[in-house]
């Protein structure tokens, strides 16, 4: 059994080096179609990132990193502080574009000093920028990695997972690692997730891929099916971290969480690189509303009559309380020692040892 | 502002006398299209409350009704034990198509002891049927406007309403009486209701034509909203009311009420006629599964990867603990008392004073 396409952030998007364009996996589409589009400036890129073309924090941070190369190439043969003040420019311009996930924000935040760096040195800004978006994107993949196969630790045989949106490659590394490498018998209830259907299309095909069985549900279900105690652990990833365990994850998570803490299942939080150093709290953080338009449509489809209007809160914020732990790349946190991940340090990635989150008892509040 | 098409039932639902036709809305293509399909026989009957052409508890239920006199119609000239073994076996026939609400049920079995009393007599068993659910039609009518009368005098000026899939003629008389005739400024928040998108198409259009502005949000958002404190109040009908209090309607119901109470939102249930008298709790009401390809597709395209299974039970329970109050033909009920309604009589429907339901004071358990 293969590992899904979506496993490894290389092979949805790429720097060409030679055109000058970024190359990004077309996730509207995908996996009805395998397509790619090509953005060849800043705008196309800005572009590619709000109409979803790129989603997930840590994919559209990387495509969006190119895009800044991509602007210094094009002003290359320009005087130097034209080229900076085009930059920043470009970069203010993605910044805009989803004030959710973090990921975007550092990368943003970081190509900057990486393009300065180099415009000061006398270098070449667009190869310092691709390079360091190129390590970003291979850092990243670990990072997935580590945090999918310490969650795979985590899962029992028989667990019927609840998960919602699609949680990346980490979850594609959970699914793999449990199944495949260790014979876990689990399965995988994505919710449909609309408006924009990650669950229905990303989540599972991708678990199918990788031999998970995968009962789809509508938004509407989780609370019954909790209920009926056909959960056995709810997962998600987030887009945000913040230092006090609160996270900020696709529009529904917090309800989700709301339920399994009332039915006493635990809540998983795949937190990949752990929390935002900039964000104290839940409250701190943004939440994007999108174009109501998404909601009045299906597929494209107008599903509601003319006159009505409606609301696209992109993310929302669950407290630390409804979380029994976030699994990052080193290791297991209790949400409000999450702030510890920052301490602890990038060596000993291939070491910490699991530590073990007791699943709460089933209490009926 | 003129009352919306689907705010009497009769005008929606209609047996033919002449032709031996009963002549049905088409609820899935309403309102994008005003269609009626006509059924000559009790297997078309069926098959158009099985495949939603007809929704909600008490519409179905008529149309069954319809059903078993196109019966005794055709079988009109045979010997009366073979009319009566008919009438039985299309009865049979019409209970399997929703186990859920109880309408249906109340329907048939009273249609029988009609059918069975007019053969006896040796009088027009098709006549007999007919007239049984004309009455029942203009006394659901009644009951419908009564229990949205009750509903507009709990809502305050302001109010702001989740709602989920489509409450029926009560909540037509609801937000008719609260917005025209009182005045109230209220908005209106349906869910969209996956799979068969009441919400987005019912219910928004509705309100619309009454007047009542309308927000649409997709089956994920309704905890965000709580948490932000976008409701004053939670509403929804139910198709099945137990004698403990408890209610079946449309999946995801539950998962609402769960966190309406955690934000302190007050959830009323337009309780039309009442309990259901053969229901003593919520374990006791049978929960429909319906085909799961209509979680794989939206609106005939599929949305899933093939070899995604999916699971589709069309309703679920909410205990009394978080119902704030059913409002009935009768009066407003706590929960727990919603069996007293059974006591209570006919005869005082226009008399019976509003009881006031104190709104539950903001508390985040």
């Amino acid at each position: 059994m293969a590992l899904p396409l979506l496993t490894r952030r290389g092979d949805t998007l790429r720097y060409d080096r030679e055109r000058g364009v970024v190359l990004v996996l077309d996730r509207r589409e995908y996996p009805h179609e395998t397509v790619f589009v090509e953005c060849a400036d800043v705008e196309a890129v800005a572009r590619a990132v709000e109409t979803m073309v790129v989603q997930g924090g840590p994919p559209l941070a990387y495509v969006a990193g190119y895009g800044l190369a991509l602007v210094a190439r094009a002003w290359k043969d320009r005087p130097s502080e034209a080229r900076r003040g085009a930059i920043i420019q470009a970069a203010e311009r993605l910044r805009r574009t989803r004030p959710t996930a973090d990921d975007l924000h550092y990368i943003i935040a970081e190509g900057l000093v990486r393009a300065d760096a180099a415009i000061l040195e006398g270098q070449d800004a667009e190869a310092a920028l691709v390079d360091f978006v190129n390590g970003e994107v291979s850092r990243g993949d670990k990072v997935a990695e580590r945090c999918g196969r310490i969650a795979a630790g985590l899962l029992d045989n028989g667990d019927r997972i609840l998960t919602h949106c699609f949680a990346g490659a980490a979850l594609n590394w959970m699914l793999y690692v449990a199944h495949v490498e260790q014979g876990k018998q689990i399965q995988l209830y994505p919710t449909e997730t609309r408006p924009y259907l990650q669950g229905a299309r990303l989540t599972a095909h991708q678990a199918l891929e990788i031999g998970v069985p995968v009962t789809l549900l509508t938004d509407n279900m989780p609370g019954f099916c909790f209920a009926r105690g056909m959960f056995s652990v709810y997962i998600t990833a987030a887009d945000r971290i913040a230092l006090d365990g609160s996270i900020a994850n696709k529009i529904g998570t917090y309800q989700y969480a709301v339920l399994a803490r009332r039915h006493g299942v635990p809540f998983y939080v795949l937190g990949y690189d752990g929390p935002d150093p900039s964000t104290p709290a839940g409250a701190d953080i943004p939440i994007e509303e999108r174009d109501p338009a998404e909601v009045l449509r299906f597929a494209g489809v107008r599903t509601a009559p003319e006159g009505a209007d409606a609301y696209y809160p992109a993310f929302d914020v669950t407290p630390p309380d409804l979380i029994s732990a976030i699994i990052t790349s080193r290791g297991v946190y209790r949400p409000e020692r999450i702030a510890d991940y920052l301490r602890d340090g990038e060596a000993p990635l291939d070491v910490i040892a699991l530590t073990s989150v007791p699943r709460p008892a089933r209490d009926n509040e």
